[in-house]
């Protein structure tokens, strides 16, 4: 059975960085907000290809593995592809390079002039949609087979879905950290915790992981 | 060497419950948000005077207990007193009787007409000042000697000092609920951590305990 999960990242104060930048792609913030992250080796491995094994093995990176394991395809917004930062480039890919480290389909959510799909090295192929986000997702569900799918982000998408209450499975990572500035990622959520189950984590790095599931 | 401490309740998403009303003391949300710190076996004794043992003895109770143990004065805003709720009752005595749970000298900030001090019975004494906070505090830390200054609250009080960097240690209990209202605790706190270390604690309740120490 398919399930709609999302993995967000936040500051103990509630901020998840604003929109990329041309000049800063994931936000000023961003680097110190993931670094607990980053440095495991499940993110390492997937994300940058580093099979050596080195990065953390504790509870990060359990949160890190499960985020990446079982996901049949993707659905993400516009921003975090790329799309606001380069709108007037045909060619723009995404930020992930010619081999993306999803191997699945990955929905991009755009108003702007429709894209010819664009399948990438290893598995990933980027479609781009401009439907509603309950469409767009059982177009995604479909593609997933029995797996899951996953909302990638950003902030609009991200606060889209759990708004839609369409998110079975959400996981939170806190960092000990306070931003003070940025997207309030928690706005109208009053009794978010009715309709999912939560638990919580703190891991050796600080890290505090919030689980919510329906 | 006194230091300067702070207990603070927030939900999931980083609010607390809005000032209290004469209907409402607490805030419409305050209950939900402190029902397993009230659950506590050193709460009810504390502020309830319940010493039949009854009560929550798990991790919940000894953030519980440490709050009150070493406690040398307290420093309360005029709202937390009663005074917003009651501003024209020149007898008002504040929300918990004649025996406050309290036992020390306790200030309120109010800029209202300044009242003469009012000793309760349990030796708590209310002392209320219409000066700068550093001033009261320092006034505070004489009267607690070698022991600890509380900053009660409320909100806005408990935001003052904090933003005036004045508290050495802040426990804050996160409860496992989203409020989506209320006031936000953390706006303009950015870079807290680089001044305190913090370390976060999962109690057997859910509620997530985190600890910023000076």
């Amino acid at each position: 059975m398919t399930r709609v999960r999302m993995d967000l990242f936040a500051s103990l104060d509630g901020y998840t960085p604003s929109d990329p930048t041309p000049d800063n792609p994931m936000g000023e913030d961003w680097e110190r907000l993931t670094a607990a992250y980053a440095a495991t080796r499940a993110f390492r491995e997937t994300v940058f290809g580093d099979t050596s094994g080195a990065g953390t093995t504790g509870i990060d990176n359990r949160y890190a593995m499960a985020s990446v394991e079982g996901v049949g395809s993707e659905i993400m917004g516009a921003g975090m592809f790329g799309l606001h930062s380069f709108p007037d480039d045909a060619e723009w890919k995404g930020w992930w390079g010619d081999a993306p480290p999803f191997g699945t389909a990955v929905y991009v959510l755009t108003h702007t002039a429709p894209r010819p799909s664009l399948p990438m090295k290893g598995g990933t192929t980027f479609h781009f949609r401009d439907t509603a986000i309950e469409e767009v997702l059982a177009e995604a569900t479909e593609a997933a087979g029995d797996l899951d799918v996953r909302i990638g982000g950003g902030y609009r998408t991200a606060r889209d879905f759990l708004r839609a209450g369409l998110v079975d499975d959400l996981h939170l990572l806190v960092a000990p950290i306070f931003l003070g500035r940025g997207h309030r990622l928690w706005d109208d959520l009053r009794g978010f915790e009715l309709t999912h189950k939560v638990s919580t984590e703190v891991a050796e790095s600080g890290v505090i992981h919030v689980s919510l599931t329906r």
